[in-house]
Order: C-alpha cells, then structure tokens, then sequence
C-alpha cells in the first residue's frame, strides 16, 4: 500500500510517499518499516497572490498522486491554533489538498499532530524537533540527498510521520 | 463589467453576479443600480464528506464563471471568527474558490462583512439582516422567483452585497 502524507500550509506544504506491504515494527531494523518512495516540501512565494499559491499547491499535488498513484492520503489535521492569522492560510491550502485528493479519487484520513506523536513518539506531549528527529532515524533515508533545497525543511518530515500514522491506521493499530 | 461575488461557507456558498456599466448610485431609481445577472446559493449535504462538498463549491464555481464569463470575482473575506470550528471549514472553502479563480485566470477582490456594510448601509454597524433588506431594495430582482430553493437564503444576498462592493470599488469609491 502507497501513502502520501501531507502537512498543509500556504508557505510550505511538506509531502512524504512511503509504500508499506506488512504492519510497521518500530525497530532498528529499517527493513521493517515502511520503504519511503519520495519526500519534501512544496514551497510558494510570499509575494504571490494567495490564488496563484494555492494553485500551485493543486499543481503539485496533482503531480505526486499521478506520479507515484497513492492507495491513500493521510493529511495533518490541526484543530488548535495559537491564533485565526495562522488558521485561515493553513485551512485554505488543506481546502485545496482535500479537493484535489477527491477530484482524484482517492480517500483521504485526518490525523493530528497529538496522534501522530503519540503514533511515533509513543508521547503526545513529546516535542515537535524530537518526533521529526525520530521519524528521520525510524526510516531508511539515505538514498536521499538530504542537502536538497526542499527536502532540508522539517515539514517533509512531519508529512511522513503524517503517511506512518495511516500505514498504522489501515494495520489496525492507531485509533482516528 | 461583470462581477461575481462570493460568500463563501462549506455549507451554503452564496453567489451574484451583476452587471454595471456607470458608476452605481444608491437611490430609489433602479436603472441606475448594477442589473442582477444572477444569483443563488450552493448547497452541500452535510453528511457528505469534506473533500466531496468542496468539490461540489468548486464544480458549481466553474459552472458560474463559464456560464457568466465575469471580469472580476469578489470574495467575502472574515478575519474575526467567535470560535475556530467555523473559522476552518470557511477558510477551506475560501482556499478552493481562490483556486477555482486563480485557475480561470480571474482577478479576485476581497472584502470584508465591515466594508461590505458600509458600502451598501454606509454603517458598518449596521445589522447583518438590515443590510440583506437594502441589498434585496436596492437590486431589481423582480425578474427572479425568490421562493426557488436556491434563492430564497440571506446568503445570495450577501454575494450580492460583496458583488457590489466590488463595483465600488473599480469606480473609485471604495477603499480596500
């Protein structure tokens, strides 16, 4: 089973493709976990009109699903904002990305960032740097080129932990 | 010109499109107010889900902008919510019509529920309700069944009202 996750937002959306064909085991040896296919980030320029920036969110995503064909796309769900001038972009650009998934066809799941690390951390509390550091130690990497531009940010990291908590999902072990 | 005003909601997206070729004046001679083209509401089914009732705003988004070809889109845009429950399934629709535009290649004005009252009621204080009555006063919407479904909520009017803003505004006698 192939999934894309995704952490949504106007500036920088974080993709991860990882592909799954047993239950995760959350062990040193990298050959049980899922292989990852593809990661990084899709990033807009500020001074872009919002429309033109949500637009090439549509465009890329619509790209990875044609590209690498998910059985499924697990998105970051947030439902708790510092403030609302954080919540309007980050709900517009996850408006796009459910949008583009169902034009698609293909079904999406909803996580939060308290059930992701709860999935990988085994803590909902643990910290944000600690869980993205754990999931690039979880998974094999190392076909990657780390150094390139847009896959250094975070947010790709976090859009794989995003994909591992619907791999955990669709394997019954992680409650929506 | 052409406008098409938007207010947008996951559940009832409001729409109007008027047409105006001199500056709008507000008095009690309707010839010299924009002619109402259009205008109704797109409706999703709540048990529906998220991704599938976007998809619905943006087909019916598309239909509109085919049908109507405007010169300008005008979008309600609210920055104060009561709680972040509405803020978010809002700000997705809002992030699709974006893209629905932006991928028409039609210009987008936005306006807030303030500037949209004192525009058409010249208080921004002014009841949400009041405004509705004076948008449904000032526009000839004789030629249109008010008891279609589609036409008979608040929500039209206030497209109408956001439409108009617009209007406004490219004769000069609005500020953004």
């Amino acid at each position: 089973m192939k999934i894309l996750g995704i952490d949504p937002g106007t500036q920088i959306t974080g993709f991860g493709v990882i592909e799954t064909k047993c239950f995760p085991c959350f062990t040193s040896d990298k050959s049980k976990m899922p292989k990852v296919i593809d990661f990084g980030c899709i990033i807009t320029e500020s001074d872009s009109p919002a429309g033109e920036r949500l637009k090439k969110i549509h465009d890329e995503i619509n790209k990875l699903i044609d590209k690498h064909k998910p059985d499924l796309i697990s998105v970051e769900s947030i439902y708790f904002f510092k403030n609302l001038k954080t919540a309007m972009p980050v709900s517009q650009a996850k408006g796009v990305i459910l949008l583009t998934a169902a034009k698609k066809k293909v079904p999406v799941l909803e996580f939060t960032p308290l059930q992701m690390k709860m999935a990988i951390a085994g803590y909902g509390r643990a910290e944000k740097k600690q869980v993205q550091k754990m999931i690039k130690e979880l998974l094999d990497l190392s076909s990657f080129d780390l150094k390139e531009k847009n896959r250094k940010k975070d947010d790709a990291a976090d859009a794989l932990g995003i994909a591992m908590c619907a791999a955990l999902k669709s394997f019954g072990r992680l409650s929506s």
